[in-house]
């Protein structure tokens, strides 16, 4: 009977307990999943309500925007940025703050930028703005005669022309690429070597239309760079409608410009990293990073870039602290020195990082701007990608449903030399490049709330890291 | 051999052939669900293209708002917006435009709007603009207590306290909610009925706390429905800082105010809705509507509510006409008469519909803002809904990921009166209640590509509805 029994019965006897086993074991992973999935998404509500009703990132964008304004590295400004930094971390309950000293590049802008047009009787003034790291012209400008590029095919094809002129690069961005970084990216070369391309070819400036696709004509100022020592010349961005009008008159008539600036550099300088930790109650010796970038342009109040992702950062903090959360890993809230026109403050924490055998399991930036968030970009393996796009869901409510490859410049270098999982904030991007390095990025053009939801999505994010690992 | 050959391979031969033809079925469902959907992601790109490129949705807003400007039913502004509507959608390409006329309320604002609260020896001006369709006071204004209330709870429980007084609803939005449309829904009652339930117990006049979380301090008007003719008080609405002024200063010490306003009603007059239409190639009598309105508040230039659903709705034919989309329904492109306070040109827009049997297969809005987008709202039945979202990856690349329960006041009649499926654009929230119905709405508030990111998912989802029906 026994045998008869197993003999009858083993098989699909097993086939069954398995079944049940599987089911009882499926429904336990389910509960244990889906009570994670409550606890979790409990937490998350808790973050966001703590940042809605009580957030300080507005109050203290306004404090830096207003009371300090730009703060380009090595300015009167970046040193008052890196005071407050210190205070606005210990307010938000940061166990201890420190500052990480590196050398910053000292570039000043030393006097107003002009450029007129000139069409035979008539002048025009340009609104413009040299480009960051650029040389200045003599006091007296440089006049000379405008040829206009579309591109780089363009300045070979008319390389024989350009000796002692001015080179206008009206390459413009793309309106059909829905995401507004990716026409930057495909238009940033003109701003970064247009000058030195131009200068191999004998032009004694550049103009360049401005990195931006915005209704309004405030000249867009970034970082050139120049690469060759003895090809230095100087170089200015234009508005956009500038641009447009300049680019139709010489469809029909001869321009030349005066162009004058005064930009150039002093000897580097010394900087820092801002840095508030709070210590990891289990994985003291493991670290998350999250940050934005404390230097800015000289010529607005660095509000979107990156005021947003400095206050963001503090944000994080404070909502974890004032939650009384008990982070696993120890957490550093970054405030680097200077991405716009050197990356020395991001290059210097993965250096210091490595040299200290530090073990980074994540690094988060917010420097896409304090718009509505849409998700994260992230440079990470497959399994990691994995299992941060698994807590979308968790996310959701609070604007997250895409990712993207990508990763904030400051935290690339922890990637680009020791492998670390990076990423980054994606906030909505069709306002991004109407005020980026613009007379108009100021605090007026952030809305509250939209900055206070980057900040949700962000502790969020780090929080589910911090307890999951990564 | 035959039955043979049937007893010994009919099942399995059967099955195997069901598998084959399933599977074949299956492969040229797929290739054709495949080619369809590729077919459709190349037409939607085109939109998306032409409208990124050539739209004329910015300057239409530019006209419209600066060259006209508010334009509440009634007022001059909405006859010369008529005008401008009709030339507007024969320029963008309508077979035909006419005018659907009907009776529109006809309040004026009839002066400017005051408050002064007077504490002790000392008086602070209010910034507070009158409720849409509130009775005026007398020339000198009603001078009077203030008594402040919560909410109708606490309305009910100071009944005996507030006649002769003004009552201040000081009811806030709540932060907490995500999208900032729960917390309008969850406070506007206040402006609706809270007139009326104060007057009832005597008040002499209320003022409201108003509809937003803006940072700023601008007073939100909106409509007021009074539900006794007999009992009619008038009303204003005061900005958020000098809400929390007065709340603030009522916690210590008695606080009276003077209101003056100047709002009446004349006799209902014409209004128009303006009506361009594309004639259906396969089912002309099938239509598809799709719409905005054209009225909008007196203190603003109605840029945001709802200036940008007009010119993104003018923009959808204009896309796809200027592609040759030759739809299979009729489409109607609709710049409906009265939103703001009566609903008279969606009323009347559906009562026509009914009394001439038209069969509306879907009728979508966009007055939510011209904001970046993330989906749509739909009021459809359960078949309906999943079509619909079953074409979210096809819009997902233009910013459609959600689908929201709900529609557009203007077509919500067609679906209460005759079933007609509805929806509504739904963009980003978190800017709308800075602006809506306040000084700040204005053309300066309307990004360029998040206007036309709008415009092309309407587009991408009209022409999903025509070609696949609904």
């Amino acid at each position: 009977m026994a045998d008869s029994f197993s003999c009858m019965y083993s098989l699909p006897y097993f086939s069954m307990m398995m079944k049940s086993f599987v089911f009882v074991c499926s429904l336990l992973l389910l509960s244990f999943v889906s009570f994670a999935q409550t606890e979790d998404s409990v937490f998350i509500r808790r973050i966001a309500d703590e940042i809605l009703i009580n957030s300080k990132a507005y109050s203290n964008l306004h404090t830096l925007t207003k009371q300090i304004g730009g703060r380009l590295a090595g300015s009167p400004g970046m040193v008052k940025a890196e005071q407050w930094g210190q205070r606005a971390l210990r307010a938000a309950g940061a166990d201890t703050v420190w500052l990480q000293q590196c050398m910053v590049p000292h570039w000043v802008r030393g006097g107003k930028d002009e450029a007129t047009a000139i069409t035979g009787n008539s002048k025009k003034t340009l609104d413009v703005v040299a480009l960051g790291n650029s040389v200045g012209t003599a006091k007296n400008g440089i006049t000379a005669a405008v040829v206009e590029v579309r591109d780089f095919d363009d300045l070979e094809k008319k390389k024989d022309q350009v000796k002692d002129k001015i080179v206008f690069y009206n390459y413009p961005f793309n309106p059909t690429f829905i995401r507004t970084f990716q026409a930057y990216s495909d238009a940033v070369k003109y701003r970064g070597q247009g000058p030195s391309r131009a200068a191999k070819y004998g032009a004694k400036a550049v103009i360049i239309r401005s990195m931006s696709h915005g209704a309004n004509n405030f000249p867009h100022t970034g970082s050139t760079k120049y690469t060759d020592s003895t090809l230095q010349i100087p170089a200015v961005a234009v508005g956009l409608q500038d641009a447009d009008w300049l680019s139709n008159v010489l469809k029909s008539q001869a321009v030349s410009a005066t162009v004058k600036t005064a930009g150039h550099f002093l000897p580097d300088t010394i900087g820092h990293n801002i840095i508030g930790e709070i210590k990891g109650s289990q994985f003291p010796n493991e670290y998350i990073t999250v940050g934005g970038h404390l230097d800015s342009w000289d010529v607005n109040e660095g509000a979107h870039d990156d005021g947003t992702g400095v206050v963001q950062t503090i944000e994080v903090m404070r909502a974890l602290q004032a939650l009384g959360y008990q982070p696993k890993h120890t957490i550093r809230f970054v405030l680097f020195a200077n991405e716009e026109n050197g990356l020395r403050g991001g290059t210097k924490y993965a250096e210091e990082a490595k040299e200290k055998g530090e073990h980074h399991i994540f690094a988060l930036e917010s420097d896409n701007g304090g718009f509505t968030p849409r998700g994260f970009s992230l440079v990470a393996n497959a399994a990691q990608s994995q299992k941060i796009k698994g807590w979308r869901d968790l996310l959701e409510p609070y604007g997250t449903y895409e990712f993207l490859t990508g990763a904030g410049s400051d935290v690339t270098p922890l990637n680009s030399t020791q492998g670390v999982p990076v990423g980054e904030l994606l906030p909505d991007s069709q306002r991004y490049f109407d005020l980026h390095h613009a007379r108009n990025d100021v605090f007026e053009a952030v809305d509250k709330r939209e900055l206070e939801l980057g900040a949700v999505n962000m502790a969020g994010l780090i929080y589910l890291i911090d307890k999951y690992g990564l």
